[in-house]
């Protein structure tokens, strides 16, 4: 297969997704098709629609794997629990059927505080549903949707799961699939009642899955649970905390301006106002091979990301982060060579466990 | 990754879909992730959206490729043309919306004349719209968009293709596109406006596509192009045609009757009447790792079925059609050993052709 | 990558090796490098090393996995055990210093009495090794490396083992280790003292070995172990009887005329003589995208073989021996169609069990 | 297939080989053994062993491609060119037969003069052999055959080629050619005769080659190609050169003392005398997934290595590098926090040229 634009050695791929896929995911999902209808698939099927809930950290919730991504699974959030003409919010309630609300934005590399937002729903006595867009945090950002009493939750399998794009993964709670039951928005390939009918035969599946990620999703929760989900979540904090360092120590500043905002999964970088942000995302992909995020919306061209998310380690954050430094130098941004690596190096070598399996 | 229930040697997959992968298409797509906003992947994104047309033969059409399934295709067909309390039709029409009509049925194995139905819109001079399911025919059974006059054609990847499950891929017609822009059916994640929005703006996609599958796509058009799509079409009659000569010899019944509607992708087989159609796909699967299609709906445990589709040859097919064979035989349906064989075998030595490539 | 003659669907690949990979072994070996070095590394190889002794039925020989193919093996097990000057023989004894024989002769399709060998050389009383080529064999026809006595014996992994080529398997009895130590011949890379000292260190290699290879072993030989080394053994049995049948059917002669020497991992199959066997092999290929093994050395152009060895089933053979049938009859060898396919189906009908896994 | 010791993310793979595989590579070679008896396999081998002679830099060699490592390779040469009681030498030469010379030491991080060593062996007008080990440089540091005179040259797959072991690949002038028919060393695997025969008969191998090895190797090529040869050498002067910088702004000594000896594929540093070299080896494998080289030989416990050879781009290195600060602090060895990373960033900035086909 051709590549449109080879370079040597490999892409750093520093995006808030898609992440870098772990070679046991690869291997996992390099295999042939097969019947979806014979007996060995709902056998492998059960344990995936089980499983999925420890990355939720729910007991009470129910699982739907479909294929589709992280924007069909937040359609499948809303189409299965309201109606044409439900008013949703994220601030004010008044008569309200449902809050909105992204747990992590990658845009502006916010975290948002859903059991905050869950107390002060129980202080005002609002029967709203909790909707959670946690498609950048499940996985890499502490999610406990039973404790926070969320709804429904969803995310996407190219986020922290570390895998291809294709799966869209939606949690949801008893309430909302009692919700579900009266909720009148369009809904068919969409739709849990068709799930749940399949769960309940056994079939599994209303109409052939993506049979190959659901291989490479079973892979990457054996990864991830082996590796402990909050041993993942602390990696997370840990390359997280290491960038921000790194930025503050090249003189930067963070779009997040809160500390209690910032996110773990990727950081959103200001440039100085005559400089285009741009241009840095363009040459480090041009000489160093590196794939940082542009600046979104009302941050074009003045910020740039850098996803730290996923199968990822110190050194490969490391590495990218002296290629930013040189880029930054490069394109006029004059920061200390060397002053984040140190600031972000010094982070890690007192934080970063011994690997486990490696004493 | 642990097989469920292994056997030795190759599971012989002849369900309607999913499909055999060819290994070209598996290499394609054992890479890794990648950020799809590079300058690298409109380039590529720009050629597959162009090719697919070709599967349609259409010059005309609009094509999206959507992370979904042949049902979301469907979906996605139907709510971007279609506003709540349209109605919609096969047979008689008079203030109808719309015709949809399956161009190729995989339970009763029959192909409907798409031509037909076309003449028969023009004579009454009627403006509906004609929506067409064909995820079991494009890429297997001719297919002709343009001078048909379909306005929606849609297919999935895991069929003739011979990809992974997870790419729909939906062909629309200008006066689709015209309708689509009045019709009002929610929609979101399949809106056909975000796609041609991105379209117009080089972006291409308006959220995360299935990158892998896309470079599978490249592969699998690749492959259907030198092949050449029209002896693609002849090899899948071809092997349709062996495939019915031996459920004559076997002295079993067709499900189709009428040879007009015959199907060159999938062949439904009736079983006498004392005989659970089941236990021959059961024994076939535990006995001889071969993957057969159970009867659905009306023709459960009355037939099963053989699928053709795909990246097949010749031998592939005698080997699963001598399983057939043993396993009728087995379960008690007393069908001459080798007949089945013999009859497809006189087909194909004198109907295929010798390997292009290797003459 | 670019096929050079490519043909739709599966190759049939039909010749001695090399064999059919799994997707399971084709998993394990699309992997990174790594450092052979590192402390993971020992781990794996002494399990390798070990479990390898189980295909030749030895617990007291040692076995050597080295970066090379059945030939290198030979040549190791000769340089090893023998000096210049030495001399060898098959079939009188007298000063000889080791009897060399081949187990599996794949061009005549002849296995070959190790067993018997080996009484002959006790009543002799003779002090000669017994170097034996097992290279086709080992992993497909029973092989007692303890019980028959046998002093060396070797195999490649593209052949039973179902792998790509690239590792040779040698195993050596304690006589054999002994001989070596006075053995004059010249040899390093093959060298058994270099390995013995690795393996003693605990390093397990004296240069680089072949990694992927090595993971790919570890599968094959999971999978072996698991369905069993005689329920395999018993699998290759069932297909070259299954095969031998059908040639009979076909009216046409095998090459190995004494049954007590009929070989099940290979079909040598005489043509008659006004035709040229090699037109067999290529319209096979040119047609059905069939590879056979052409007649070799004596029997060039006379005979053309059949390979049914690795990790193969039922169905497989039978899509082959279908496709023999058309082919012989299309070059104008005018047997019966059909009838080698029901003598072969008839044969593993009765004698295929279920599988296992799937009961 | 089972990790034995598992860490997150990726490993760094800093040894002077086994090297990191391009995915290209491994898509290359993910495929099913095939039968190197077809008529596809001769057109595909006959550009392998053209394409090869331009890695060494040679029009009038000819090139054996082996399925046999580094080691075998100079077996190989060795003994294609020489006879029992042969002299051989590297300094002071009479009745020498063959210089034999490494050209690049990774053991000490040397490279060795070659075309030097032909003008002293052409001022003693000597008929001698000059036989090079260029295991480590070819593909990576500049050798010209031709130019130098070189008789006999050998690399491996492992190393510069950046694919995994399993391949020798050795280049043999017309000189070498000529002395190989009355060299009377034992060969028979090695034999360059039994090659050249199958060259001329157009059968290409004498035995089973490692089939996907060779499809990786034509990736291999083909890439190096595209990226061209000189600009592959250039990226390793340069990533040579900025390890070399880091080290020094450590305050660390390098084993190579003269700066016309440098390796540019492989830098040795000593380690001061209190701490033993393996620790930091250890240490990096432990905590930062990061495989470096031990100190082999005299250097043992003195001195750990880098390896930046194959394909690799400089964030990779930088992030290595990163990872060696760390852990050189963490083990005791107190150097600058980032004094290595900013002096190999620093070279790098200015040396890198943009990525040719992202301009």
């Amino acid at each position: 297969m051709a590549e449109y634009f080879p370079g040597p050695g490999r892409n750093h791929l520093f995006v808030p997704g898609p992440t870098n896929i772990p070679e046991r995911v690869m291997q996992a999902m390099s295999r042939q098709n097969e019947d979806h209808r014979s007996p060995a698939f709902p056998v492998f099927s059960k344990s995936l629609v089980e499983d999925t809930k420890r990355l939720f950290k729910s007991a009470k919730g129910t699982c739907f794997i479909m294929p589709t991504t992280g924007s069909g699974g937040w359609e499948c959030a809303l189409t299965n629990t309201l109606s044409p003409g439900d008013r949703i919010l994220t601030y004010r309630m008044h008569s309200y059927k449902a809050v909105c609300i992204v747990h992590n934005e990658t845009s502006t590399a916010v975290t948002n505080d859903i059991g905050g937002m869950r107390e002060v729903i129980d202080e005002l006595g609002h029967p709203a549903l909790l909707l959670v867009d946690a498609v950048s945090s499940i996985g890499g950002i502490d999610f406990r949707m039973d404790e926070w009493g969320v709804d429904v939750a969803l995310t996407g399998s190219q986020k922290a799961l570390s895998m291809p794009c294709g799966l869209g993964i939606i949690c949801a709670s008893p309430k909302a699939l009692e919700a579900s039951k009266s909720a009148k928005s369009l809904r068919c390939f969409f739709d849990w009642a068709d799930y749940l009918k399949c769960y309940n035969s056994g079939s599994w599946w209303p109409y052939t899955p993506a049979i190959q990620l659901l291989y490479g999703l079973r892979a990457a929760l054996d990864m991830l649970f082996e590796e402990g989900l909050d041993n993942v979540i602390a990696r997370h904090r840990r390359l997280g905390e290491a960038t921000r360092l790194a930025v503050k120590a090249w003189g930067l500043k963070l779009c997040t301006t809160n500390p209690t905002w910032y996110s773990d999964t990727v950081t959103s970088v200001m440039v100085p106002p005559h400089i285009d942000s741009g241009t840095v995302v363009k040459l480090a992909w041009k000489k160093y091979n590196l794939s940082l995020g542009i600046g979104l919306g009302d941050l074009a061209g003045k910020a740039f990301r850098i996803g730290h998310i996923g199968n990822l380690n110190e050194l490969q954050l490391l590495g990218a982060l002296a290629g930013v430094e040189l880029v930054l130098n490069e394109v006029g941004i004059k920061v200390p060579l060397g002053s984040g690596v140190v600031a972000a190096g010094a982070h890690l070598s007192k934080s970063t466990p011994l690997i486990v399996s490696r004493l």
